[in-house]
């Protein structure tokens, strides 16, 4: 599962050089959907398990009790496939350097095994970074839809991404 | 892996009814430290191939490269290990009814391979709900620090709790 950053052949997780997109790509006010995710019954009660094992997310009686009404994905479940969909949608072709946070996230709705999640993502600020001008910040919203066209999940977040003008030598 | 709502033998997942913890038992201005949570380069690897499959997650040569400066988990990863401190710590023995969201989630500092995090938690605000008597709010500050005292996480959520006095016939 790793790579080197020679031309050897790697695996599909390895962006090919040199990215896509870079800070200068996401301008504010764009506005992208994608993404495929479905949502499945082993993989709710594999994530809550480890990580959030609260009775509604491992157990049908308790979840039909609770305010879910039937078993529901962890929240942070639902924020890792966001992310899975993020990564596959763009990071993985981009100059993403990561991520220092994000604010107002929202589980807006439940996430229910069966579902099949896509992506909403709209660029609301891009922010060059005075101290360091090979770095450019773009802040976006991500909203999570389900085959509903509910919106599950809502989040601001912040990302570092490298720029391209400054990159070039 | 899943329980009755009998008194049959259930798995570790259940909390003992009735719960020990309601809305009322979290005042304004408590904080309380727990939890120990080792993180392994496995569960990194194992998270970051699932669901954030960037290079600096994944290859220590890019991490090497990147920001991080070595292989470090996704910020997903430490927040769903933060989940399982907040479950193992109290959330399990409480009255939980699950979370409508977060603000200001912040990812300070990377989390390592080999580090050691636990969690400071404050009450912040408790709310009533007008709408729903038997439910309180209660906005936290989670903070999850590592080996090192440092802290490598922050976010004020909130979490909804069932209220002692409403629940009593």
């Amino acid at each position: 599962m790793s790579h080197s950053t020679s031309d050897s052949p790697s695996p599909s997780t390895a962006p090919s050089p040199p990215p896509r997109y870079y800070w200068e790509d996401f301008p504010v006010g764009q506005i992208r959907e994608f993404g495929r995710y479905e949502v499945t019954r082993e993989a709710v009660l594999a994530f809550a398990r480890e990580f959030d094992p609260q009775p509604f997310h491992l157990d049908d009686a308790a979840a039909e009790a609770s305010l879910f009404g039937r078993l529901a994905a962890s929240g942070w479940h639902t924020c890792a496939m966001a992310m899975r969909m993020l990564c596959d949608g763009y990071l993985l072709e981009s100059a993403s350097l990561g991520s220092p946070g994000l604010e107002k996230l929202s589980w807006a709705k439940p996430v229910y095994p069966g579902d099949i999640l896509r992506i909403r993502l709209e660029v609301l600020e891009a922010r060059a970074m005075a101290s360091r001008p090979k770095i450019g910040l773009i802040r976006s919203r991500t909203s999570v839809l389900n085959q509903r066209d509910e919106t599950v999940l809502t989040m601001e977040s912040f990302g570092m991404f490298g720029r391209r003008t400054a990159a070039a030598p």
